[in-house]
């Protein structure tokens, strides 16, 4: 028989926190002897639970401490995080603790250190003098990183229960076609307004149905009024904005009449032509070329803006970055600062954007197909809102809330 | 060898009717020679084309003429429709023929008479005298009546190539999620002033969404308006209008504040049961229990509305036509005059009465769900226009354009 | 200041009661204080809880007490349930306890007696010696029943938590497009297996793709091996099936084939003409004018089948239940024995069947739709599993999987 | 007044080719007389028709011929194609004909040119001998290129109509859900069978579900029987399959059972791990560390693959091509000889690879998901059978037909 002893503290009953231990530890085979229970009698008091879990089986109860300490429990006699080192440059050691993307803390000379940079699916690099430890990415790590192996001494801190003044408490699953949608946009636009007021950042990611739904003037406005402080998008949405600001087209279909363009399907090809001719988006705009649009409105008012290459672009515009390795990169060091994230339309670049976001930041997903919203909504324990409603409609009644 | 000349007359090349018919005789393995073909030199000119067929086999060329009757084409020597008597309430006889829902004509006496009330999947009733001929539906016909068998001596005359200037004409494909809704929205109050302009009616087929997304004040506009002339809806839409009336919910979701009222999801039982108590809607609005919502506004504006049952219904209220078939029944006898159908986020309602209207009826249909939008503009030769976006901005957006 | 004592015992703690019971008091701003709270050690152990609640505000203590009965707690000092009489046919006491489809208990008489036929959205209905309570559709109630009023006196059981081997326990959740399907099948064949061995009852209910597919051949071979007890469905089912019975298509398409057949479009009108004139489905059987498919196998096996009216349909054919609240009367009474529900392409008959269900019965959805698969399987506490895949393979690898 | 004379031969009328043009003429307000009608009078004879048109505006005149040039037509006095010199690479010059894939043909020195590998959105560069022409994309173009500008002297050949026994010639709107498929798959499989006895090439486009689903071993036997001549795919697929091989787990879920694994998220991260040890695939498989699965078959069976990479990439695997430009590349050199494409089951790079086919490469798109189906069938004038069904018991029937 193995055996060991497990604590975990806080707002653990009306959090759900022990239930969920528990029920997990009970739904594996393993006994457990609740050795210390102090319940909280009212609801500020944290409650605070020793448990003695006991198996047959080594692996069994290795299984569940590795599980549990995702909820945040810690072993009575925890000891430090392994560390082996890295032997070639973009491999892991073997054993390497996966991340998630949650608040997460490791154990080094006895002390709980956070870790930089939450992002699910990496490493953790420890600095030299063990002071510090963060996420990396398999493909950004180097021979001779000191990483993590192993799950002891990792724990993730539980994330904590919302104030019922937070907006994404309630709503959390607001996945739906058939809601009231006014409501939602109050919040969001208060929500943008505190962040602005803050001075974190806006993190927007969208697609080119922007443009061809014909909201380019709300997103200008957006941007124009400092609620969109980080642009990351596809070849797509750059291409056709600048389509519909040379030619009145999107997708060779004029906006305002809402019918096709002679040969219209070329606009954008010619659009791309235009811009490579002047060797990018910024020296367009500088000699005049582009006068308008969301990407002219980027650099004018210095918003940095990332394009992120696929294979299925068209081009593409010098400004994309077609190396997708580079481009993730590029978007990581770009995210610092970042609270909310709004993606607009685009799965690809949402769900490329979500993996990189850490569960802290706020995401709020708009699409008109439900499952591309269900998709994000769905990836482990985002703070995520999603909303399936039309672009267009969604953007301009957003501008109203925020009186742009 | 069998054979047969057909005659087709009009604008046969450039609204590829004759190119049509050639195809469909080649495709089916018939020999045709083209005896006479005369082509209009000009736009405005008509042209005429004289046909021989020639195949194999009775049964092969019996199919092709009764396919391309289907597209206005007659035979030389054409005889009289032949008419065989019900023996059975309910029930055709053997060889009926089976309408479509476009303009068709049966030769009675020699002359081509336009049958009456067209619809899909029905019989065609003779009058005693042969001076008259229409649909009826299998449920309802009568022993003695005299139906139309076989498809000697019917033809369906072409649709009309639609205008340059009409909304149907090249928006006919428009079921996009991608595309500029603002023109067809404008197209469409366009096209609501000038249907109430010459007192035609417009009909509205409405689902719950309508009230769930929030979109009720719109719709009172409409109606106040006189824009809604009929209302076609299921015990769905009128419950949680009442149910919005009464308590401020929709499926128990505070409309204004977009959270769950406590014990929400009862509140639409409680408003079927006080509708009951009163013993219908228009007796609830007289006593004053209802005063405000859709349904309301409908009564005291003399909107006549229909409600039909479903099986998934709770309660239900007592205006609901709980039998099918009599609901079909007074939906037809309703239909007369309708001249556009605006449908909203309602499959089963859409498609329902998409079956019982004649193809000349302009149908707008609106849903999120492109599938809902495609099934219905799908079928058949439907002057029909389907868009992808959310309800309730789209209402708010109609208003608008209506200056209401 | 009000206060409330109430009392809650069983496997309170892994099984997440208590702690969803806390929450809930706590995110409604009520105090609690837990009087006792006697923790199991072990995991057979039951826990038990007396908690002492206390708010500024009785409606807000009320809501709450009815809220968490809904999780089988019960006051320490309970009353009987209220009684009112019905006044008027069709039409509940204003205040009437509202259920659920969970199992259910009211106190009459100082004792807890079960709620039988549980079924969401309708009323409970005393008998006469107070010594039976069942649930009654608001359609059904008659003058002078006694009704249970308010919410004292009535609490949910908690669903018991589902056994390790139990096939629904760990995929209640699996609506995905992207997971193997090949060990779900095998388990709903086992399913089906040990249902079959019981004497219970397996209902079906199915929609017209099961025909357009090529799936009858698998559904007969189903009703010959007495995996289908029970038959719901709705006119185009029945239609279809005789169609692809008399002439070999299915909506007009040739099935072995896949190409439209000449003017197919008109034969399921033939077929309903055909069984009209015969005056039903099973005197047509008995005629021997259709001797094949899966309404012939139903009557010649003797599987109970009900056709369910709905306004979109044609004909219709003689057995259909033109009346919706007759039709759900009728499956009200069918489903007495029924253990295991089965649906298959078809959203309003899934959903209408759905409301009438208890909680207890499992249900599995398949639909090739994933809004369909979720729209069912969100509809409160049923044990659902549903399955995003195509009709006729799944109908095939169960049959395969059946040893059929 | 500007006028030009055109004509047009071959099967124009049945075809449709001739009504096309004449019904695009009169809706942009052309004045069109016909000169001349040659009407073939029996199916098998070509017809020829000399069509004179007259507009009031040279850029209408222009802009219909650009048009109808589309179809085949061609000026009676037609002159060769202009050509402009590239100024610098990666930019074309203004006025560059844009390409679509269908058979094009450039006038130059008073002869037709067939241009080689026709692929949309591209530029026709000439060889400086004026003997050959290509489609080149925007990205590849070199400064000093001869470019075709303007429309003059370019024409596209008609798509010759599909013969009866074709499988692309009733089938290619079969998108649909409910439609039986087993005749389809038939087909799909006598398909498979004729390219590979002519020695032609299947191109397969896979997505990860193949692996979710279950579908690896009907995958690796198509490979095994020289049914897979190219795979292209993304980092997913392989991912996962890797995963599978090494683990039993697909994202984590264990295929056999349809369960999760114990942190089975992390396995695909450690398969990925794994590869960047070895290097690459190849040598994975050569050092004995991956022995199955479906990419190991392709390197076993020599069947050249290319996994081009995605911003939402993990890892990725060393093999992937991060750049998607060099990726667009290398995919266009090993299309060279592709007779069929089979996409399976992936949007992205289903679209990415649709965009570089020829309209003459026949193609097949797989998936469960409607939307994605009707996006890739939509594209222009593919050859395209669209199938909404499962990716697993789709591939198993294939198999089956193809006696796998």
């Amino acid at each position: 028989m193995y055996s060991e002893t497990v604590e975990i503290t806080g707002h653990i009953i009306d959090s759900l926190l022990l239930p969920k231990i528990l029920d997990d530890i009970v739904r594996h085979g393993i006994e457990f002897n609740i050795e210390r229970l102090d319940v909280g009698k009212k609801r500020e008091d944290p409650s605070c639970a020793r448990i003695r879990l006991t198996a047959k089986d080594a692996e069994a109860l290795e299984n569940v401490l590795k599980r549990i300490r995702q909820h945040g429990a810690t072993l009575v006699d925890e000891q430090d995080a392994a560390l082996e080192k890295v032997e070639k440059d973009g491999v892991f050691p073997d054993n390497f603790y996966s991340t998630t993307n949650q608040q997460t803390l490791v154990r080094l000379n006895g002390r709980w250190i956070e870790v930089e940079r939450p992002e699910m699916d990496c490493g953790v690099r420890v600095s030299a003098d063990s002071a510090h430890a963060a996420c990396v990415a398999i493909s950004e790590v180097r021979e001779g990183d000191p990483i993590v192996v192993g799950h002891r001494g990792v724990k993730v801190a539980p994330m904590p229960r919302p104030s019922k003044e937070d907006l994404f408490s309630f709503m959390s699953s607001a996945v739906s076609t058939e809601k009231p949608k006014g409501a939602v946009v109050k919040d969001i636009a208060r929500c943008f307004q505190e962040v602005r007021y803050r001075g974190q950042k806006i993190l927007v990611v969208g697609g080119p149905a922007i443009v061809h739904t014909g909201a380019v003037p709300h997103f200008i406005r957006l941007i124009e009024s400092n609620y969109v402080n980080i642009l990351f998008a596809g070849n797509a949405l750059a291409v056709h904005d600048i389509e519909y600001a040379l030619y009145g087209t999107s997708l060779g279909v004029y906006l305002d009449k809402g019918i096709p363009a002679e040969h219209g399907h070329e606009n954008h090809m010619r659009a791309i032509n235009t811009i490579r001719k002047y060797g990018g988006i910024r020296q367009a705009v500088e000699a005049g070329a582009l006068t308008r649009g969301i990407m002219c409105a980027c650099v004018k008012r210095g918003v940095p803006f990332l394009l992120a290459g696929s294979i299925r672009d068209d081009g593409p515009l010098p400004d994309v970055i077609t190396d997708v390795i580079r481009a993730q990169g590029e978007m990581r060091r770009m995210l610092q600062g970042v609270s909310v994230a709004l993606m607009v339309a685009t799965t690809l670049h949402s769900i490329a954007v979500g993996n990189l976001l850490p569960a802290a930041v706020r995401t709020i997903c708009i699409d008109i197909n439900p499952a591309v919203v269900t998709k994000l909504t769905d990836r482990g324990s985002f703070q995520a809102l999603g909303i399936v409603t039309d672009v267009e409609p969604f953007l301009r009644e957003l501008c109203g809330e925020l009186k742009l």
